[in-house]
């Protein structure tokens, strides 16, 4: 047994006790996070200046711009974890309760999955927001980070654990794997890890989707749409349009192609392209927007711009002659991530939202807004494309799952079968079991 | 192409019409099958009887009894369609509302998975339960059942999809499913297929489940206990511990262990004891328990016996010396399904409530409970104790998942950035979106 199997199943073990942890125990370990972070800030900052100065010109400017750490990025972290702090415990929460019969009621609990496993690149922030999301919701957490991250992982990981662990949660919990075959055991561990969430580019994604039999839940391909209808405020079309596009064009959740209802293209085409051409946005575009786009510069689309991620500043425009052209298009060519119309017409709202099958469609808001703390949810686990279990930007309830608590008095069920069957009741009501 | 693979691409494509289609629609679907299987009784019986003629003698008379059907069953199923029927529709309920800003709301609103697919053995009522469950919540849905019972799906299946496609259905949403071959296409249809229900065999699910990439939910084994603890009621643990052990043995949700504290066991062993000898139940026992069981007929437990599924009139019994030991080995040597405590101590109660791992926990009632229908959700898909998504009885919310609708007015991320951000609101609101 490797040393990362036998720390993954001490972990899995851990997370049975993590399961009963006292909210007030969670919740000062989170603080104590926050404040370990806050006081040890030269000594992440200085294991992160060492991890960039050995990526630089070895990895790309994107990868060396989310890796780098800097005092605005731990205030962030600080704040988050506090955030998180904060939050309700959701773990004993009462979903639904239904009494089956007198004296015999079913309740529904809020519970934590167990043992999460989180594999990861560059990105050392993804740490403590995850670290304090598991935590909160009575899960063990084992990560595996990229190895151009290495010490600010180790750093970070070490404060935290031992915050933790003072404030009362047990060590084993946490597991941080460090060698380059960890990841190959990692997938091989569906007996003990119960939720894969890969963070990373698309074809690392792709690779742990298609190499374990571990549930996986994330995104590969962040393929946004923005479609222009032919009853769009134009106003709102182009506001939209451009900070869909530009507002971190290296996002997953930023506007990769832009559609347009042929009879919108003659007024909205030629000012949205002067905007993109003012923020330095590469336009690529289908034969009919041309003539609209006379005196621009822009490429002629290819077939695979209609299925690319850029995450830079370069957009394919293509023209359509209907909404549902547009939704077909999007269903098609798309990533099932996030997608947005711009019209005035409630009707045509309502058709893109229902049939444009993607985890977040927009209705006149930029695809910006796709995001875990802009939803609302404090921080983010991570974005789903699936169907299964959560879809979307993925707060801490995409960590639990619920059991079935059935408390009754002796009931057997014979009583309630054969020809004097006692009936059901099958009434909701309002109670609460308190795990 | 095959067949098979052209069949399940057409139902993919249906599952955007399912998607849409209005809840009147469906319920007049519904009312219509649960119609033609009343009006086709004969035909359902004829071709059953040949599959029952054709596998008498070639399979266990426990499957034979599953494949065989009769007017009772017959009835059962058009109840149950009438029932699935009269569920409100689930399609289209918002389920949160969060205002992120004045004019920028967030509508978290159910919607259905896609496209399903069910691979059973033998039991022909899987057919119309699981189509109107389908149906009912917009999912396009794909069977491959046993051969030992091709005619009676086949007639059933036609009967049902005739009837949907008459009240305005489309047709292709629904695909039976009959060549052997038909099963590896299906595991490798990962693009097509959201989601897998095997319901058979333990080697069957668990083949199911190690051979395709397509989130499977479902239960390979029911290995579900029953402890009576040292404050046991013992009239309710004589009554609980029989009822689930005899009301049904063949069932996953029977139980197959007795766990006696060991200072209950004077006085609870010999009693139950009779009453297991009573019912014809094999008692395996291990050597803690012997001295309490002098004049009965009981084999010894072997190792294996702590593991094994009986489906049968056979339970394993052993002592432990609290209810702490009791979690334990059902956590280690359970299968997280249904497991149950006889105690009147609520301390202890809620104990292992909380920490026993299982997808449904009982106190003072019987394992047998354990079912969609006895959970009032109507029907049932199946039983899950996967940690993902649905757990324990699964109704019709597991056919369903959620995208989010942000409704705006040209709102951008832009503006609650940088130094002079608009704050959101994150106000949780009671409005709802009608998709």
């Amino acid at each position: 047994m490797t040393d990362t199997v036998s720390e993954i199943r001490d972990a899995k073990a851990a997370a049975l006790r993590m399961a009963v942890l006292d909210g007030g125990v969670k919740r000062a370990a989170i603080e104590a996070m926050a404040a370990a972070v806050e006081a040890n800030r030269g000594a992440i900052l200085e294991a992160n200046a060492e991890d960039v100065r050995d990526a630089e010109g070895k990895v790309q400017a994107e990868i060396l711009s989310r890796l780098r750490l800097n005092d605005s990025k731990i205030s962030d972290m600080v704040s988050s974890l506090r955030d998180v702090a904060a939050l309700p415990d959701p773990v004993g929460e009462t979903m639904s309760a239904t009494e089956l019969d007198e004296g015999l009621v079913l309740y529904q609990i809020r519970c934590p999955i167990g043992l999460i496993g989180v594999i990861f690149e560059s990105r050392p922030d993804v740490v403590p927001q995850i670290m304090s999301l598991c935590l909160k919701s009575g899960n063990s957490v084992a990560f595996k980070g990229g190895s151009e991250a290495g010490r600010s992982n180790r750093v970070l990981f070490g404060i935290l654990r031992d915050a933790a662990v003072s404030a009362g949660v047990p060590g084993e919990a946490f597991v941080l794997m460090e060698t380059r075959e960890a990841i190959s055991d990692i997938l091989k561990l569906d007996g003990y890890i119960d939720l894969l969430i890969p963070r990373g580019s698309y074809s690392f994604v792709r690779y742990i989707q298609e190499n374990t039999r571990i549930p996986v839940l994330g995104h590969s391909a962040g393929v946004c749409h923005v479609y222009v209808d032919a009853e769009a405020d134009m106003e709102k079309a182009f506001r939209v349009a451009l900070d869909s596009k530009i507002q971190y064009p290296a996002a997953c959740n930023a506007a990769e192609k832009l559609l347009v209802h042929s009879a919108a293209a003659r007024y909205f085409l030629p000012r949205m392209a002067d905007l993109f051409a003012a923020n330095g946005v590469e336009m690529r575009v289908d034969g009919r927007c041309r003539p609209h786009l006379l005196g621009f510069d822009a490429k002629d689309a290819s077939e695979e711009d209609w299925y690319a991620e850029y995450d830079s500043r370069i957009i394919a425009i293509r023209m359509v002659d209907s909404a549902d052209e547009a939704i077909g298009f999007i269903n098609s060519h798309g990533s099932h991530h996030t997608d947005c119309i711009v019209t005035e017409n409630a009707e045509t709202q309502r058709r893109f939202a229902r049939m444009v099958d993607s985890a977040d469609v927009f209705i006149n808001a930029s695809t910006r807004f796709a995001d875990g703390y802009r939803f609302g949810k404090g921080a983010e686990v991570g974005i789903s494309t699936g169907k299964i279990h959560a879809r979307g930007p993925m707060g801490m309830e995409g960590l639990t799952i619920y059991k079935y608590v059935l408390v009754g008095g002796g009931q057997t069920v014979g009583e309630y079968s054969g020809p004097d069957a006692k009936k059901y009741k099958h009434r909701h009501v309002d109670s609460k079991y308190r795990l």
